[in-house]
């Protein structure tokens, strides 16, 4: 069984995934990405059986599950890092924690079509996808166990997909990320301080600065950060202030859904299609911890769920590993007067 | 000029380096790595006059600065994402923090030749690399208004490494890194509590344990951490409580040397040459800040210098990204059993 570790002295976990365990002559060198061979996809449409049980889908009709006739279809992954079976045990070795790797591990597949990028997607297509994320996280936060559910995308072979068809994934763990727990002690304590949340302010202050704002819905704005780590890091945050990414409407999710699109066609012209990472951050799940009840009762005050994209144009080098902060070339203010002003070719 | 800003929600600093500027054109992908143009070389012996003027260099018998007869020589790096000229101005820009580009970014040539990485380099060769780090740090620490040294490695394009040349790199900030401000805490915390150090608990900890480490000398203990992020991460640290890796004796630098030689051939013949990084964590500079004179103090008890080493066979993604925590497929008990099992063939 796998297991999520504590560094003590980092204060990061890492779960060392037993299940997908590689000697060292099985790792294996970055290859450039490929469309992949269809007949060989696990996510091919009408070859429902090849992956593990079905466990959600959107359909536009009836359907057996397990068979065609879906849209989006959620099924567990065939290697996963951590799974619901097993009991959750929490223990100290030596100086160190250990706790057992219960979880889940599954992936979104986003459409029957093996070559049809989120970029290539109708924005109501995209607005699907979304639902079943939101349905997702619904469904894993009634288990007690779970105290976090990180949804995140993969596109493109550097940026760490190892399938071509459209896909997201999720993993749902019995302890809160690092760098959420930073995150929320951030907005809980400005909270604390000035009864504001902190991502409201943000947004407040660059619409008014304004050269950071790349593009802008009724519901949604999106931004270079001013410290950007990356070269097109880009944040996409609702207006209107929302722990949750789970309590979205299907309106929001629409409008989210098409600000993505154009979004992703932009970066598609500027960067010629470049490997990405999309990662949701939203609030922990609202079970209270023994002994801790007040922490997760206030959280509808002190969270504002977003979306982080990452363009993975550039190298991470020994100076970022080491420094926890990074070299970004590309000022973000030049980032987003680009975005703004691409012209995108629709024809692609 | 470049400059430096913080994040206040994910406490991060990057570096804008504006110096390095690219154009979303511009931007390429990784390639492979392959051993280079020997002419084209910058750091080619006997062509010293093509790098920025010689900061520093280590020589068998006299000889003249930006001529030939160096062993390890340093110099300025020639897209610096820092550097030494202009003011240190610290200000507000709204809810952020930004510091101008004021620093460092040099280049330690670690040998004459071209085509002989560190792997192949004799234990003598590595130290002189190693006493290069010390002079450097010990002279850019004069400077007061840098506040760390970072000193690492790129081995191989994927880690980061531009050129083939053997060479680390050394960048220098007005800043603490976000990495070494929480490791300081960390390790501050304990000492107030307990007046051990963690490091030192670990040490004693993990021999106890025995099935961590992987190699051991008179002086170091080489170790697979308990929560490690990737297979193969491995730390070295010096088993004499010491903070500050610029108070090394030369014996202590040529013992680091033969174990650090031993285990990149280990490595190499372990995983086939792989690219790596390599990060020296040690105290920050010295120098009291303005209101916090206490704070540096009392540095000497509770930090512990340490080398930490990634060999980059594992690809980095979306849920590495937005969790700050890691994957990782090799148990680090297992990644030990191999370091220390492994035959090395001595005549690669």
């Amino acid at each position: 069984m796998s297991e999520l570790r504590f560094d003590p002295i980092r204060r990061r976990w890492s779960i060392i995934a037993t299940e997908r365990r590689f000697r060292p002559h099985e790792f294996k060198r970055p290859t450039t990405d490929a469309p992949g061979d269809v007949g060989a996809c696990p996510f091919e449409y009408g070859k429902e059986v090849a992956t593990p049980g079905e466990i959600f889908a959107i359909a536009k009709g009836p359907r057996q599950p397990n068979g065609p006739g879906w849209q989006v279809r959620v099924v567990a992954n065939k290697f996963p890092a951590l799974r619901v079976e097993g009991e959750l045990s929490r223990e100290a070795v030596g100086m160190f924690d250990r706790v057992s790797g219960v979880g889940a591990h599954e992936v979104i597949v986003e459409t029957p079509d093996h070559n049809r990028p989120m970029a290539d997607m109708s924005a109501e297509e995209i607005a699907l996808v979304f639902r079943a994320w939101r349905e997702r996280l619904l469904d894993l936060r009634r288990d007690i166990r779970i105290r976090y559910v990180l949804i995140f995308k993969n596109h493109g072979r550097e940026a760490g997909a190892s399938l071509h068809h459209p896909h997201s994934q999720l993993i749902a763990t019995p302890i809160i990320p690092t760098y959420l727990v930073e995150e929320l002690n951030v907005a809980r304590e400005h909270w604390a301080h000035k009864e504001r949340c902190i991502f409201c302010d943000l947004i407040r202050q660059e619409q008014a600065f304004a050269d950071r704002v790349a593009l802008e819905t009724e519901a949604f704005v999106l931004l270079e950060p001013f410290a950007a780590s990356f070269p097109f890091e880009t944040w996409l945050l609702p207006k209107d202030h929302c722990h949750d990414f789970a309590l979205c409407s299907d309106q929001l999710l629409d409008n989210l859904a098409r600000l993505v699109r154009d979004f992703l066609r932009r970066i598609r012209t500027l960067l010629d299609d470049p490997p990405y990472n999309f990662v949701l951050h939203t609030a922990p799940s609202p079970h209270p911890r023994p002994g801790q009840p007040r922490y997760w009762t206030t959280i509808e005050y002190d969270y504002h769920w977003h979306l982080e994209f990452i363009p993975r144009i550039t190298h991470i080098a020994g100076f970022e590993w080491g420094s926890g902060f990074n070299i970004n070339p590309t000022p973000p203010e030049e980032a987003a007067r680009f975005l703004r002003e691409v012209t995108v070719d629709e024809d692609r």
